[in-house]
């Protein structure tokens, strides 16, 4: 039946055909999940409701924000890119997050938390100044729910006096249990009992509407028509419980399994979250200062062991990047030594209390930043590219960045008694170990490999820039070249006995953009210090990067090793 | 009495002494702040409480964290930094802030809003793991309790499981009035009635209590015992009423004008939030889609006409900076031309939906930042010297920065038609106007000063910087050398058509840290282009910058008129 679904005559169908198309849509989001991988558990638990917000609403008319956005694949399928489906996640495939680029069907790009009820209030005053008439909704699950913009956001509305309709998807999960003093506040839902008001949503200026059952077509139908209807009056939450997963067994029983889930046939590497969890570990077994905090999730991070054997000293505080990073500070303030472990994305969250609180007092925390550089599959606002300028440009804080998972165990235990503000920054999966590997100290760089003669120097940093450094390497020695590779692990503060040392030529490689980052830093550097030295840098050039894998992406957005063979290829050989 | 106080002996004081030294306080702080500027109203509202406090606690075993920082003056004049209270916001003197290195009663530095709880927490889980016994308080006014990151710390109260006070003190204001649903919540103040219990916080796990009269020192005192004895039960959120400005007629009356004073005999200068508020009417009285969005502060930024005459489209949501973004992102993915005025270094606190919302849409928000650059007295966390760094990686952002008020007016006329993201930073004093002006055109400078023949560029970005390089012209000229100065207004983009035609020296200033700012891009662009030039950076060092005057922090941070001097006339005649 999807495949001759238009939304419009969705209206048309009868309750039976609807709960007939409720099961197709899930039958295709898990069959493409399997194949492209992608958020599987968020998007089975919504398909009911998002059939009924298009019998209820008009879209692309009405507006509709989803929070995150992990939880739009029915109303993709819904809004004619069911035939393009299969293409979900890879290279100019269908995005898995909302795209005001891929459809007029899609108003607000997301991907980050909590966005949602700020941006439905936006659409909602515009539409209020230019004289429009349509609905607007932000559809959020209790997870992102947690997260401060929604508190900003609550606390705007009587300010706008405008109307809006928050759907509030409860499944009691974010990536990791949903935690914390609002989900109690809500927790009615297990028995789905409803409620007849939440005093504090009302004085927000919310008319509440709750809990209905949002796996049952009949129930959301209903309640999105009455939801319509209060709607005229001024805004609504209609609060309502799903099942993360529903519809299938493995799914349901094991949510933060499926919340994303990899293509079947992925290999299995060794991971730096592996490594992450492992070493905080063995530290803590020995030193009892040592604690961490994540922000809603600990499995991804690898942290799942860590907060089973020292439960006490493990706080995931929900998707609230910013406390994540205040608490730290302060529990450095008061003696601690914290490991803040998150997503390089996500992290972009707590720029300001990483300046403002853990660099400016100078305290001794560690930022553990997984996902760094390239994030591959999820797209613009998934990608790690940032982290290196955004975090250099404070004061006091040092960037590590690991050449391998076992350079980065060396460096965590390091870190156990360097007393200031730390950031490890690592991608997902480590791919090589390089091996060879000199003690670890503030500022100091590393060869790789070091001819007795040479004209040029690769300063690369990170695991994947180095990568392509001994893949060129191979590359022009088999045409009886050389060069020069340093493993440029500490971006901040830089080697500078052994930059200021260098002759010739410097290629610098990052997995990261050019503004800001390491190799600017190192082309400041070089005209700081008069080194008459030619330098080329390779980074990702200055746009948003889109979805495919990273070998795609790195090659399309300017780190290519075609490209640096090619240049240094001349480079040797116009010197010689 | 007050030079005699040493906190500990307060303890032994009566009532009545105890009534005594509040006038004294008061008389102080008033005093004190007319001659050297800071907080007034704050901290006229906040001295009964704050020596309850030191009558009930033991500082500085226990440990206190005020929100934002503001209102700490008491605070400090009551733990042994009286006789060096003249100096206060002064260089090298005491900081109108909480200041580790200062004292050891202050445990943790402030000056953005919304941290205090989320300190609070960790310092209480630090004393818990460390088996430590004292109290952590969190002071906050109801400006800051709006702010996401309170949302975000009392959601981790049930998690964290630790006890804390927080003192609410509740004057109706943030600077500006405060506004929202919050705020609504705990609005039984005016009465100060006391109130058996306010169900949503009691749900978050605090045992509340109030409202209690902030100014009544009795009530006070007894209040903060009780508190003390329920904290060992739990968390306690104690909620106080004071007058801002309690006990000055004129700053009771006019408590946004009196929030912070500037030093009596300050001279007026035209300041570029007067042409913000002039421009943004006129261009709102032609075109319906302006709209305005600050977060707490309209006068300061020069928008109270705005908001009076278009208070349809004028909207302050309170201390919200990462709402207000997103907001206006929406407002423009629906259709409106939104402009968002904020200090500097409170736009840190917006950074990831800068990028995740405004510019990876690339929507027309246009940003104007003010206090850009050293913003002088209130010191390290309210220098605005790191955003063309922050604002610099984000693709899609355009970055302006005017020579003038004239320019900046003339900018603000040309952002109305400009379809993409758009920051303007400027300083707060218009202290020249140039005079000449070339249209703007998106990445064209301009050139101020043009030789025949010239071996030396000066690249200065913003009326500052300019005002350096034109200084330092005129003492070079005298000398019978001379250089050309470019008004270097558009940090991104380049003007790569001048930049590229240049020959000899350039010589790069701005009003901000040199990695990842202007100088870098400059830098980054000669080496990608082989320009063939000698590049020198003036910018700040990488370091957290004090208080003092905006000059004293110039000449000591790197940005000093006699070294560029000295570094010009220097190249100029060795090269002759």
């Amino acid at each position: 039946m999807l495949e001759r679904i238009h939304c419009e005559n969705i209206k048309e169908y009868s309750r039976n055909q609807l709960n007939v198309l409720c099961d197709e849509l899930r039958n295709v989001i898990y069959s493409t999940v399997m194949q492209c991988g992608g958020h599987l558990a968020s998007n089975l638990g919504a398909v009911e409701s998002t059939l009924a917000l298009f019998y209820t609403f008009d879209f692309p008319k009405d507006k509709i924000v989803f929070d995150v956005g992990h939880q739009c694949y029915a109303y993709k399928l819904l809004s004619g890119r069911y035939e393009r489906f299969g293409t979900l996640r890879q290279k100019d495939g269908i995005s898995g997050f909302p795209k005001r680029n891929e459809s007029e069907y899609d108003s607000y790009d997301t991907g980050h938390a909590g966005t949602s009820v700020s941006a439905a209030l936006g659409f909602a005053k515009a539409r209020d100044l230019l004289g429009e008439d349509h609905a607007v909704i932000a559809y959020i699950g209790d997870g992102s729910f947690n997260n401060g913009l929604i508190y900003e956001a609550l606390n705007s509305l009587k300010i706008l006096g405008t109307k809006i309709l928050i759907v509030l998807n409860d499944n009691g999960m974010s990536i990791s249990p949903t935690v914390g003093g609002m989900h109690d506040i809500l927790s009615n839902t297990e028995n789905a009992k409803r409620v007849e008001s939440i005093r504090p949503l009302e004085q927000f200026g919310l008319q509440y509407m709750g809990v209905r059952n949002g796996n049952d077509l009949e129930e959301m139908l209903d309640s999105f028509a009455e939801a319509k209807e209060k709607l005229k009056e001024g805004s609504v939450l209609l609060h309502i419980a799903t099942k993360k997963g529903k519809g299938y067994a493995f799914s349901e029983e094991h949510p933060t399994n499926t919340h994303g889930v990899p293509p079947v046939g992925t290999p299995a590497q060794k991971e730096y979250s592996t490594v992450l969890g492992e070493t905080l570990c063995r530290l803590a077994s020995k030193n009892g200062k040592i604690s961490v905090v994540s922000a809603a999730m600990t499995e991804a991070l690898g942290l799942s062991d860590f907060f089973e054997k020292y439960p006490e000293r493990a706080f995931d505080v929900g998707i609230c990047e910013e406390h994540a990073s205040v608490l730290c500070a302060s529990m450095a303030a008061g003696g601690l030594k914290p490991y803040y472990a998150i997503y390089s994305t996500f992290l972009q969250r707590a720029f300001d209390e990483i300046i403002h609180d853990v660099c400016s007092m100078d305290l001794p925390v560690t930022f553990c930043i997984d996902r760094a550089g390239i994030s591959g599959a999820d797209g613009e606002t998934h990608q790690g590219v940032f982290d290196l300028s955004y975090l250099s440009l404070s004061p006091n804080l040092a960037i590590f960045s690991p050449k391998d998972t076992e350079e980065f165990q060396r460096a965590l235990l390091w870190s156990e008694t360097y007393p200031h503000p730390l950031a490890i920054r690592y991608p997902r999966a480590g791919k090589v170990v390089f091996g060879k590997s000199e003690p670890i100290e503030l500022g100091k760089w590393e060869y790789l490999e070091k001819a007795k003669k040479t004209k040029l120097t690769v300063l690369a940093t990170g695991e994947r820039s180095l990568l392509i450094a001994m893949k060129v390497l191979q590359a022009v020695q088999e045409q009886g070249l050389t060069f020069d590779v340093v493993n440029a692990r500490f971006v901040k503060p830089l080697d500078e006995e052994l930059l200021g040392g260098l002759k010739g030529r410097i290629v610098t490689i990052e997995d990261n953009v050019l503004q800001g980052g390491f190799g600017s830093a190192v082309n400041t550097y070089a005209i700081e210090h008069g080194l008459g030295v030619t330098v080329k840098n390779f980074a990702y050039r200055d746009e948003f990067i889109v979805q495919g894998s990273v070998a795609e992406l790195q090659k399309e957005y300017g780190v290519s090793c075609e490209e640096i063979e090619k240049y240094i290829v001349a480079a040797l050989t116009v010197n010689e």
